[in-house]
């Protein structure tokens, strides 16, 4: 399986560029008997759509998806399901700056060692629009395990730059264009990207992501556990660097008599491990965290080679979202949700035969 | 591809169980015509083996390793590689106890759930001697990225518990049974380690892993990253619950004027990215770091519940690491391998005929 | 990886159903730099389309294609090329009696007992219109192969129901509307079809396909053979119920003395193995031969039951090709196309620094 | 994955050379639960043991088998299953003639093109005694095919050389050598046999492969088909150039009146499907036709070149069978078997919540 799909059982193939005719993508192994419209779809497209407020890229899309087929009489039929989604905002915009240099932080130079040759338009297939197609993978799979299973998949912004945002309520994610879980600091935040975008400069961030109602045993040891699947999935995410199960890079510090989640008869005592043990998932709450890049298109001057390797110096104008962590909660928690999806099916494939213990405590 | 196989060129496959008769694997996709006989699989065995000091586990294991194909005349032939390390210390303990009570931290209630049954001599399936496995497949890929590409990887211990470790020098790291990079500490981490065990509780720790001399343009965008499948693989070590590329969660703090490596006709000018960007390898150095949580074995005791539901209490006896970080370098360096020439041959695979531009900058 | 995707590293990923908007796929690993424009995808595509003489079926389709990804300036860029086929004459007919029976030989019943669900409409994704995804990614493999390695392939129809027709040329195979290596055979093949048409029967077929100038060493043995990839790729063809490879069904009656295929320092002395020796490519002409049975749909009535279980009977009307290996052949060879290019690349990942040894005889 | 490997969920893993220390192999993806012994896999491995007449190789081995992991006490465990068969019979002779000459038919010359080196030493990889992987992976298989599903799966000889052996009964095929379900025809297939050693020279073979009990909606659309998938099985067994699934190749000439299977509320009317419409299983019989050429060792002499380029004879004596096809028969029902397991596991991941209609016809 090449680089362009991923997922063993639902498996999500994608394609498309920033400033191509259109994304799309299909996604196959759906179980059949779903009830889904383009709606449910474009419900989730929508929470990650540029130009939703001033804080994020002003480039604009209306990022309608068509299915395309494995949709009959308003239900999935088994078979793979085609999406699209056009490209509308492709400004004709001269690209000769870029496409003779490299941009410090993006993929240009490395698509270049590569391939021999790249699409310099708005970073071509290694811009963060492609981010679309997970989305709308990620909408089909959380409606299956909500309903299949009663799963429910939130994501957060936990950190903005050096802003902490302590957790509070997933009540207040909606209600603000940064998905921050704390209303109160929706102000600090607002302050700080105002001066962030001024400056010129861009911000690293954040993002919490959380799966619960997730039943004990899906995860595949000893290579395909959950936890592993997760980091892979979440670290193929555009300007994530960082991913942390449970506690995490907390657990360097902790004693083995803190972190070992201790078992009552009601449950675990604590979820140091995340929700997943031996790359199985526990019963617990699956969460997960991952650390976003700031941005690497400024407005500030860079210092780079061009493509005859002569040194010169890039400024990066043009719509672009000064913390790419603002808008990554939706595509986190899709991912997540294509990551469960799959197991899920992996999972009863193996074992959908083992009688369930009434004794278990999840 | 079932859950004990990673790989889609160079193809790991792993079996066996901590009480089982053995451990073995099948190393599938390994070019013709490498150098190859059991003692270079040998000394990387030999690294991770238990009971080289008394910080480790006193497990007595030769871990002496059989090859059963795929060499010939000092040569591999390009067919499967299979391998067999036999086990020879499963002291015929009673299991009882532990096969009756679910041991925190451990996978005894995720396999329990999953399966119905598990093997519980010794954690089974679940327990880190799996990482033999690892070893013996990471140990020919790195003599093959080494000897065709000039890669070396090398790993360190960056932090034990909460004592930080910095960076010293590689000549360091094998004069310790600590892996670590800085000889100067290694009264501080004897002493801490001496503590520690006569405490009965276990710590986490920070490994570092570097690969040097990858050439850029390996990885594949958007799913099969190379930093996605690095990702992938260290999580799926036994009890790592982080994985940082590059500057990692210290990212979040930095600002892209900051993060962005500069590029100059000499190179880059930092290396906050970690060597790949965009997904795929820039030429310079690739630095992972994953954090290990403590060990769940401990003689503490601790709350858990037994089989049938009930509240229970149990302490670990017997052989454990107190810190499972301590040998975690040789596995983390294994992995890395293993994902690199992966990609290595993938890369090939597609752009074999790209020209090299001259005016690269590594 | 589920069942509408196909390949290890030219991965062919399809979706779409006859009466739905639209079929597309995504081709992915091609490798980067090759000339590709929608014409070189839309040739072969017209090759295949219905309604191009009186012997195939009769609906309108003008099946063109659109390239929506992984093209730039007319080069592939090596990202994930999208495409996209609209469906245009999907008449408003009323579906119910087929809704409600099941069409024997067709797919309706097991569908419909898979997936509880079935779209009815013109057999949704079991149609034989899903070919023009094979066809699309087969043109770009083609075009591949012939650049980069001189490969070229070639199918022709052997045998129409009872008719052997003898290969002649390859040059009259696109002089007729039969795909016939044979012109003076022409007539006679006519009025069988206009006789068969009118019998209100259909009947079956023998497609041959070669592909000429292949190197040695493609194919990987001991399941990823050449021969069984190529197997599995014929077989995965609506209506192909037998697949030979050289000598195929005959080698029951020959003698080994008959079959080896003896060597010269001039070359292979016969060609009974048909290109694969070992599952790898000896290097000369790779030949293969399918059987597609007759359509399923014909109008003379038969004996089914309902979706209520309940005996019936159904005549099946509409525009249909009175027999589908008529079109089959630049099917057929769009998949060895595929299972070459695959292949091609496989081998060249793990055995690229095999020195050529210049004593090989082709 | 790569060619050692096949199988998505239940996924065969296989190493081993003729003269090698020993074969294995890893099951992945077996269920747990399942009742598993040695003995029931050395059942089948003595069915296709050497030795066992004089009209097959005299190679003596015992063919034991030890399972190495994912069995605790007798039930499978759910994790990966090791097994190992050690080569006892390997002649210290002297192999230097046929490692400088190709040996024509077999696949000296491939191995020698594609890798630059081989192990000449009884075929090395590409020996047919490499199928005791199969036959073990498929005993596994079977046994939780007919116990889970109630699955049986038979084989027979149906053609050896140019005598057709009409099935009798399936009572006569363990009671002849043959594997013949026809018992009197025995005496003149052994008197065909002893002509054919003392002539020097070999014969091909067909072998026919059923599976009844086999549920409806196995499979899956369009190119991961139950039939595509048996195809290339079939075809990746050594000696093999065709494979048919149900009327085959005598689809050519039927009409479609005469090969479409009509359905009655009592079932199907015929069966020239073979079990498997639009590449999902009908309910019915599944049933295989196989053509295995003739050994390509034989004693006679026959023109071929040395690895020098230079022209010579060969002539290759030993222990072989003359007709391969006759230890055939649990090769392809173990390959059948595997593939089944597969399909069976498939697709209760991705339809287990399909409702069964009451009024299916099987």
């Amino acid at each position: 399986m090449s680089g362009n799909s991923f997922g063993t059982l639902y498996c999500v193939t994608s394609f498309g560029e920033s400033h191509g005719p259109a994304y799309g993508g299909v996604v196959d192994g759906c179980p059949p008997g779903l009830a889904l419209e383009a709606a449910d779809i474009q419900k989730e497209l929508d929470r990650r759509k540029p130009g939703s407020s001033r804080h994020v890229t002003q480039r604009r899309e209306s990022d309608t998806v068509e299915i395309l087929s494995g949709v009959y009489e308003g239900r999935t039929t088994g078979t793979a399901i085609g999406f699209l989604v056009r490209n509308e905002d492709q400004r004709s915009k001269d690209y000769s700056a870029i496409a003779e240099k490299f941009r410090p932080g993006h993929a240009d130079y490395t698509y270049w060692r590569k391939y021999g040759v790249r699409d310099p338009r708005g970073g071509g297939r290694a811009s963060a629009r492609e981010t679309v197609v997970r989305v709308a993978a990620g909408a089909i799979a959380r409606k299956w395990l909500r309903e299949r299973y009663g799963v429910s998949i939130r994501g957060c912004l936990a950190e903005l730059g050096e802003i902490a945002i302590p957790f509070k309520s997933w009540n207040d994610v909606d209600a603000n264009p940064f998905f921050a879980a704390n209303a109160a600091l929706v102000p600090e935040l607002e302050k700080f990207m105002d001066q962030l975008r001024e400056s010129g400069d861009s911000c690293g961030a954040r993002v919490n992501v959380v799966a619960q109602g997730v039943p004990a045993g899906w995860g595949e040891p000893v290579y395909g556990r959950l936890d592993a699947d997760i980091a892979g999935a979440m670290m193929s995410i555009n300007a994530v660097k960082g991913v942390e199960i449970g506690a995490g890079f907390a657990s360097i510090g902790q004693k083995g008599s803190e972190h070992g989640d201790e078992m009552t008869p009601q449950g675990f005592l604590s979820n140091h491990n995340g929700g997943v043990l031996g790359g199985i998932s526990t019963g617990q709450e699956v969460s997960v965290s991952i650390a976003l890049k700031p941005t690497s298109s400024i407005r500030l001057p860079r210092r780079t080679i061009d493509t005859r390797g002569a040194a010169t110096t890039i400024e990066t104008t043009g719509r672009h979202d000064p913390c790419v962590g603002i808008r990554a909660a939706p595509i986190a928690e899709a991912m997540l949700a294509c990551v469960l999806m799959d197991h899920a099916l992996r999972h009863r494939a193996q074992c959908a035969d083992v009688v369930e213990n009434p004794r278990k405590i999840n």
